[in-house]
């Protein structure tokens, strides 16, 4: 029920717990709460409505009264099974139906960041994306003010707005990639692009090979396509080239997911000898790989070699971009580019998913990359990206240089905090939440990992990023007692 | 190859035949175009390159001469499986990937539809959106203007962005709704919905109620998760309850879906006292229902009764609402409404599948509903619709009275043509095609029907949908001899 308006009205002559009783009613007989569902807290349910905790027990009294809810207070209040009898016959057992789709939920401490994100003052440590203040908004709204008369606003092409597509042919050269409009498809965010990879090119047992610690594993796509993800050791360089083979032989893998720019969680950039190691093996073997350039457009010293699309001759890697990082995430605008088939596939399974991404995001973009926008966008969000990562450097000096080591990005967002010794990581996320401070742990992106904690620089404002840390260390240096 | 822009230099002192040669050989070296990939007809090859045939014919035997491309003209050519030898070690087997995902393709006269679309000159007798003359452009660009400082341009609340929830509440509230924002989730249109439902909701081996002819016929989202669809036949009031009693004990099937106001594709709207029926024996059966309100606002005469959802206390209907069909499909904005463990739920597997609708869409749709914008284009758009489907009905009855019967329906966009004895509707969908006249044939809505047509008055002008029908009836007569 989090972000639920309704109040209850204190000038009206209905009492307020009558007016809670009334609506929880109204909430159970319209069936949004169905049989089981468990009620909030009764501090939440006090805050939310802004009213005294007694009051809240007065409404829930009534409603138990009337056989609406059942259970100890303390140990959950859910809606009752007898309900149907005192409002109507049954209605259908909606619980099982949402255990079982085909779909895994999200992680439990995913779906806890997805809600803490919206709490207000909380300092997230951990969000992967630009702060509010470093997105164009104001070069957007100029942007409308000179919109054609012909916006095309129906049902787009298959593969995505062909002028778009233009577009990002040229772009991608600077990652050294040649390529043709009809061999890119335009989708809601590179995620998509790995939803419809999962769902359109492989088999349901199919292994996925990835890094270990990859963004990869904090998303339920390849796993709920009925496929099993299997990480490759790290070194400095990224993946490692020998892992990658052995692997690879064990697991008869399907394909390769790799990040090799500014990796996401732990910032590792591959160099060109790197790169080329893996396109080799990988082409040795066959193996067809995914390259998610997303954060490509961050680099903070100097561009990362090219990506391995670029060296790739054979139509071996699908390569993904985005402009969530670099431009706006709302917006839900990325790309594939690959093999025509592989396209064409993609874009079919795309037209039955969504009919396409949105057009209006679709035409920012176009007008973003066509004009010098994206590139002054850029120049401003480095030089703000440099800062913000400074300021946070300072701070783990300042506070971590006991009890935990990093990295220092050369690009993207993240900073890969490990911990001295070992610390009961979901505690800490739960005790560093209840003090106002959102983190991405670690076991997110590796489910063994108990050690690490994903930063960003990107969102938190450089004073709340100082007094999060400070937090977050004073938090860990309690459980590491 | 669709769509490629690229065209030879006729100023240039290469060939012409050669420059083709060269552009298709770096197809080829890139991997956009992978062993076996068939090559487009020479003749669409002449037409895409502005060149003469002979002059494709000569890049042709060039091509072939070096090994990179195989098979007789005619019985068409395809990039040759020699190629790696030429120009380096074996690719992946992309083809074989392409086969092997776990979604099933687009019907394939559905892709040629998608395709044909794009087609300049073709008039679209069956194109289930407005014509863009009927799209507001004009009001959203002056939206704009006036666009706040603060625009959200991040990653979304999980179940969209929460001032447009409100207004969707508020708007629902005319098909006689009840609701809170927190059960109430955006989707990028109402497909996007279907397929959360199907992942979220079903185990694999379910079976899915609809309408002898639905629309839901025409994609995959069930079956591709391996779902089974099971038609109910159809009186002038739409499904008939006592064969979903039947076929629901029959097929233990998981649930129904319906879309009774102003059915895709027969127009169908069924009545107040059907609705209830409908309702009573789900209710009986305890099986949910998935309630496709796509075409509510878009009555000619008067508003279809109450929705389901809005006669339903138990929390047994899910409600789809979009905004396609009256405001723009581009904006890809539609909704979820059901109880808040179900909605809960198909908002987690959203955040997987794409993280949330684009906010910039969002931010239109609030504004249109919110202010006296959307009804402005209601009205508008119905007067359009009825002026158009006059249209229709004339051309109809002048071409096509002996050979086929019709309905006249009272809203939405659809004709539900039915032709006089069989014919050999893929042979006329082609025909037609040839002659510049795209149609929606009806065995896209069931499997086995070969009599119906699916006519959309929403989208030919008025003059092309005439010079359409016209043609159309000439191709039927012709197949009907
Ligand atoms: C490595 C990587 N890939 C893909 C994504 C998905 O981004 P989007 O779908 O917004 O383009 C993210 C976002 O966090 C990411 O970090
Ligand atoms: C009955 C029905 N439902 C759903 C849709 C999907 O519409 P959208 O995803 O654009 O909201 C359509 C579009 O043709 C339709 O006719």
């Amino acid at each position: 029920m989090y972000q639920e308006k309704w109040k209850p009205d204190p000038t009206s002559s209905v009492p307020l717990f009558q007016q809670i009783f009334q609506f929880i009613k109204e909430k159970i007989r319209h069936g949004d709460w169905t049989v089981g569902t468990k009620l909030p807290a009764q501090r939440e349910l006090a805050r939310e409505f802004g009213v005294n905790r007694s009051t809240v027990v007065a409404a829930l009294e009534e409603l138990k009264a009337e056989g609406l809810i059942e259970g100890k207070y303390g140990a959950g209040t859910r809606v009752s099974s007898q309900t149907w009898q005192t409002l109507s016959p049954p209605p259908p057992d909606w619980n099982t139906y949402v255990q079982q789709g085909v779909h895994h939920p999200n992680l439990r401490t995913i779906q806890e960041i997805n809600k803490a994100e919206f709490y207000p003052n909380t300092v997230r440590l951990g969000t992967g994306e630009l702060a509010p203040e470093l997105l164009p908004i104001q070069q957007i709204r100029e942007l409308f003010k000179h919109a054609p008369q012909k916006l095309d606003l129906g049902y787009e092409d298959p593969r995505g707005n062909r002028q778009l597509r233009e577009e990002i042919q040229a772009h991608v050269r600077q990652r050294g990639i040649l390529t043709s409009t009809s061999s890119i498809l335009i989708v809601s965010g590179a995620l998509q692009a790995l939803q419809l990879i999962a769902l359109g090119l492989l088999a349901r047992d199919s292994t996925i090979l990835l890094e270990r610690a990859s963004y990869l594993q904090s998303v339920h796509v390849f796993r709920s396509a009925g496929m099993k993800l299997c990480g490759i050791p790290l070194d400095e360089q990224g993946i490692m080239p020998s892992a990658l083979n052995k692997l690879k032989q064990l697991h008869q893998a399907a394909m390769l997911y790799v990040n090799p720019s500014f990796h996401n969680p732990t910032g590792i950039v591959s160099g060109e000898k790197r790169r080329s190691e893996i396109l080799e093996v990988c082409q040795q073997m066959m193996l067809p790989i995914v390259e998610d350039d997303t954060y490509a457009d961050l680099w903070l010293a100097e561009p990362s070699p090219a990506a391995l699309k670029a060296i790739d001759t054979q139509g071996l890697v699908l390569y993904l971009g985005s402009m969530s990082k670099a431009l706006s995430a709302g917006l839900r605008i990325g790309w594939v580019i690959g093999p025509e088939p592989v396209i064409e596939r993609l874009a079919d399974i795309k037209m039955q998913m969504d009919y396409g991404s949105s057009s209006l995001s679709q035409w920012v973009v176009t007008q973003f990359l066509s004009s010098s926008l994206y590139k002054q966008q850029l120049t401003y969000v480095r030089e703000q990206l440099r800062m913000r990562r400074e300021k946070a450097l300072e701070a783990l000096e300042h506070y971590f240089e006991k009890i935990a080591t990093w990295n220092i990005p050369q690009g993207g967002f993240y900073i890969w905090l490990q911990i001295k010794g070992s610390v009961p990581m979901r505690q800490v996320f739960e005790k560093a939440l209840k003090e106002g401070v959102l983190i991405n742990p670690g076991y997110l992106y590796d489910r063994y990992d108990n050690t690490h904690i994903r930063l960003s620089y990107a969102y938190a404002a450089p004073l709340e990023l100082e007094n999060g840390l400070a937090i977050l260390a004073k938090v860990i240096k309690e459980f590491s007692k």
